[in-house]
């Protein structure tokens, strides 16, 4: 599948609303999941729904799962866990004439699959990289590697993009005709971003120097 | 139930792994949804489960949802819907000298509950008002009134803060002693934030200043 091959359309990524709204490009869909920093990662548990914050990379068409973040149920996952995983970046806040109109600009990717446990020494070493260049890029080349003992104990989760949308919504407020020329109120967008501040050291640390890929990140802000 | 009441620990709230984290009092509930844009409602929909980024307010312990983000099948919610909501906000990446020991900075609540319409008249007007000013403080009073063509069209859904757990991390690197005598890698926290930015007045818009509850929101940057 190629990076401008339409995303899949099943009736659960076909959205029902506002369908303008939608992105059928993999590029997008890459382009949302690289910019963010977290997933919500929903499953099923005893017939209830149950969302967790997770930690993600992606390779490809394959997203990886930190598979022991928070929920002991993962950890234990049997192959083909039916799963939803969620990624959405708040661009904005939405003003509007009237209240009704009142939105937000987001991006969102919906993936929809089965998560398998990545088991295999090379694909979950492979799988490790990837979850790290995402949430530290630099760090697999800086940093201590990942050692026997704490290889055994770490568990990822793979899923492939294969069904998945985008959604965003990226303008001005959509006032009808007859807010816009009653002038009553202020409309616009506040923008709203996500921003990386000064690294602070550790109180252990004693003269190591800040190295480029942390600064650098710092500096470019985001 | 007090901002002080512990929350409730049922065995899905109650945390299989890294106890210490977990926070059980009330108030930091509430500041974390308080904080927070958006949140990640789960359903199961055909047996697997949808997660979708929601708008939401809080009054008391009384949580409320726009019904009408994405899902078309919470606009027919029947009463009673098992769902789980859970709102992310992300600190920090946290480096350390391994790569095993890398982490997030970050505060989570999970709330699990069976989501209402809210349907009668007086409090679907007041969701609305909780809905907004979570969303946009202020624009209850400055923006045009929802009329009643609007007020029929939109839904809400309403949870409450029964079953609930808040967990974080907000601390500097754990590297055991043997890494931390190394001194072979950069170790602290790249702190990430949320801030907004300069209002982008409408296009459409003639010459109405920036009122001080969207400026003032600039200015203070979250």
């Amino acid at each position: 599948m190629t990076d401008l091959a339409p995303l899949s359309s099943t009736g659960r990524t076909t959205l029902g609303r506002r369908k303008h709204r939608a992105v059928t490009d993999r590029a997008a869909l890459h382009a949302v999941l690289d910019e963010a920093l977290i997933c919500h990662l929903g499953v099923v548990r005893d017939g209830v729904p149950m969302v967790l914050p997770t930690g993600y990379g992606r390779d490809g068409d394959m997203l990886y799962l930190h598979g022991s973040t928070g929920a002991s149920s993962l950890r234990a996952a049997t192959t083909g866990l039916d799963i939803c995983v969620t990624v959405t970046i708040v661009d904005g806040i939405v003003y509007s004439r009237s209240i009704n109109n009142h939105s937000m600009n987001y991006r969102s990717a919906v993936i929809f699959g089965r998560a398998e446990p990545v088991v295999e020494r090379e694909a979950k070493m492979h799988a490790l990289h990837v979850l790290t260049d995402h949430l530290a890029p630099g760090s697999w080349e800086h940093a201590r590697d990942v050692n026997a003992k704490e290889f055994a104990a770490v568990s990822v989760l793979a899923v492939d993009l294969a069904e998945a949308s985008v959604k965003m919504r990226g303008e001005g407020p959509g006032d009808p005709e007859d807010d816009v020329a009653a002038d009553l109120a202020w409309a616009g967008v506040l923008p709203v971003s996500t921003v990386f501040g000064e690294p602070e050291p550790s109180a252990d640390l004693t003269g190591f120097a800040v190295p480029a890929h942390i600064s650098g990140r710092a500096a470019a802000g985001r």
